[in-house]
């Protein structure tokens, strides 16, 4: 069993940022599974979405050694000691993003300019800013290569981004479900969900903690938004379909729970208003809308790709509607017109988004023998 | 040009609601359209959604006789003379139903029980609940038979539903964009458009007229959860794509809007804010929900629909993904197992749910020729 361990690293230096303000001193989070070797070639960076942090795999111990009830990694399917990120093979990088709120600076935090909490003054943060810092990182881990960066959904552009920032630190960059921007409709889903949180009466403008409350009527929407379009209508069908709350005759009721449906989407809003940070959903969405390699290239995506010169696994799943698998082709595409070595895989999985944190024994696999034929050094 | 002039009919026999409880006394509002013949027989009833009225078709005039802007109604491209549905043959009946914010008897009105405006507590209606109101409107207007009946979306449940209610006084039912129930993804997003509605500060329970203040916060949420919802991914790329607010640079904000598709939503979601009753959007949604013909069948829908002798018309639009025409095809497929009488056509429209509002040549044309040579008596 993987024993993981939280770390965290500060950085004196200010971080420049892409809205051309910095952050002037910070500390990132981060964990490491497995032995880095003595050439430092094995290095494996994981990046993560929306809804995660540094802690990728293993499980933590409570004061007494024991392992602490559902502690496991969000990708603790994938990676560990004989899974397809193999940490006997590789040494691997969780990191926590800046504007998070599970341990990096972020929102939650002190403004050190000021002695009080950032809230909402915590600047706008890109996926480009994010790679910076987690370049930052590798350097005080004296790593100048990556074996590989890999990420889902959101992880997945921070990946991609690896490739054209920093193309000659990394070898193999691993894209599962994601994009290489988001459609309109994406953007209009955050949306409704930061205007959910903004108009929340609680959120004052975002800096809620100096009036003592939290705006979790706000995240408690967005989750629930978020969550219908991380599941596919077919898997929502057969977990839920049209059932009634256990036991129930319809009680014809407005306000009510009858569906199971409805009752699950307000219990996920529920745990995620409880721990989740408003200000940095905000943060989140927007490093999502804001992402689009291409359009410093007139939205040339081959153009802007052709700096990237690692070789690339690319994931989809099919019924993934928030990232379709037709996103990942015009990733796939803007490669192939630069005559780069990649893989693709298309993985029928009825899961919707969700399947890249779902174990799929075809999906394991296809990163399995990814990582034993092309990644091991 | 078409003058419409909205007209209303008190009933003083109480209506028993699927419920189990029932409404005392109520009035309808509804428009009418055309000449009602010597026998009776061209009358055409349209049912409305969730966002529209009894005011189908044709214009207001002000009190100096002018044409008032923008007061075509919702159905003005399929209704009129010299359109789909000819009023020069057909009598066309337009009818608010209960529990709307448009006229016919609603939460926004007094409750003759208790002096007070209903609010939340105006009883839950049903499709089925809908259609027997409607039913004594046709009694009233000494209407036996209808030639047709015919709504979109909300509408042609209740197009469906009158086959199984009233199959002999249905000689056409006109089912557009509609589904024979709901999955636990429509329910999702109607549940989320609820919490947000009751979870507003302002919305005292549903009984914010007594407080003075209307729950727009979250009416706006809703409405923008909805419209999403209506369009299809490609029209919201092609109309909005990736474009910033004209004339703008990125400007790095959480809060502020910085893509049109964020202007054009929170634009929506204003305007109906402004309009619309939060207990009608709870209570219509809720109808919407429960909508479900199968489910006195152990969930055969052939066996449901067994009861239905009317011909049909069927239409839906391949990029509709509220309700997709898999939905509609359910309801064709159970006809068929019936050896019902039946046309369907899935038209190839960019538009969305949406289309079923917008005049698509070939769908104007389908409509209108299944008026011409088979309602046309």
């Amino acid at each position: 069993m993987l024993i993981a361990t939280p770390q965290s690293m500060h950085f004196e230096a200010p971080l420049a940022l892409q809205s051309g303000t910095s952050i002037r001193a910070y500390d990132l989070s981060y964990e490491t599974y497995g032995t880095l070797n003595a050439d430092k070639s094995n290095a494996v960076l994981i990046c993560h979405a929306l809804n995660a942090s540094h802690h990728v795999a293993g499980v933590y111990l409570d004061e007494a050694g024991a392992v602490k009830q559902r502690s496991e990694g969000w990708w603790d399917t994938m990676i560990g000691p004989g899974k397809p990120v193999d940490t006997h093979q590789f040494f691997v990088i969780g990191i926590n993003n800046l504007g998070s709120c599970f341990g990096s600076t972020g929102p939650m935090q002190i403004n050190p300019a000021t002695g009080e909490i950032y809230g909402a003054d915590f600047p706008v943060v890109t996926v480009q800013d994010w790679v910076n810092a987690q370049a930052r990182l590798l350097d005080a881990l004296g790593i100048q290569s990556l074996a590989a960066v890999m990420g889902g959904s959101l992880g997945g552009m921070q990946a991609l981004s690896w490739t054209l920032q920093y193309p000659d630190r990394v070898r193999h960059a691993v894209v599962v479900a994601s994009a290489p921007n988001l459609t309109a409709e994406n953007i209009a889903f955050n949306e409704v969900a930061r205007r959910a949180i903004v108009t929340d009466p609680d959120f004052h403008g975002g800096h809620y903690a100096r009036h003592g409350v939290l705006p979790k009527r706000g995240l408690r929407i967005a989750r629930m938004i978020g969550h219908i379009t991380y599941l596919s209508d077919d898997v929502m069908n057969e977990k839920f379909g049209r059932k009634l709350r256990s036991g129930q005759d319809v009680k014809f009721s407005t306000q009510d729970v009858e569906f199971e449906i409805e009752s699950y989407l307000r219990y996920q809003g529920d745990k995620f208003a409880e721990y989740f940070d408003a200000n940095t959903y905000l943060l989140i969405t927007r490093a999502l809308d804001y992402f689009d390699p291409a359009s410093a290239y007139g939205g040339d995506l081959s153009a802007a790709l052709a700096k990237a010169t690692a070789k690339f696994l690319l994931v989809s799943f099919t019924t993934d509607w928030r990232f379709s698998p037709a996103r990942t082709r015009e990733i796939v595409k803007a490669l192939l017109d630069n005559q780069r070595d990649l893989s693709y895989a298309e993985i029928d999985a009825p899961h919707g988004h969700d399947a890249f944190l779902l174990e799929d024994a075809r999906y394991m696999s296809v990163v399995r023998s990814y990582f034993q034929s092309k990644v091991a050094v």
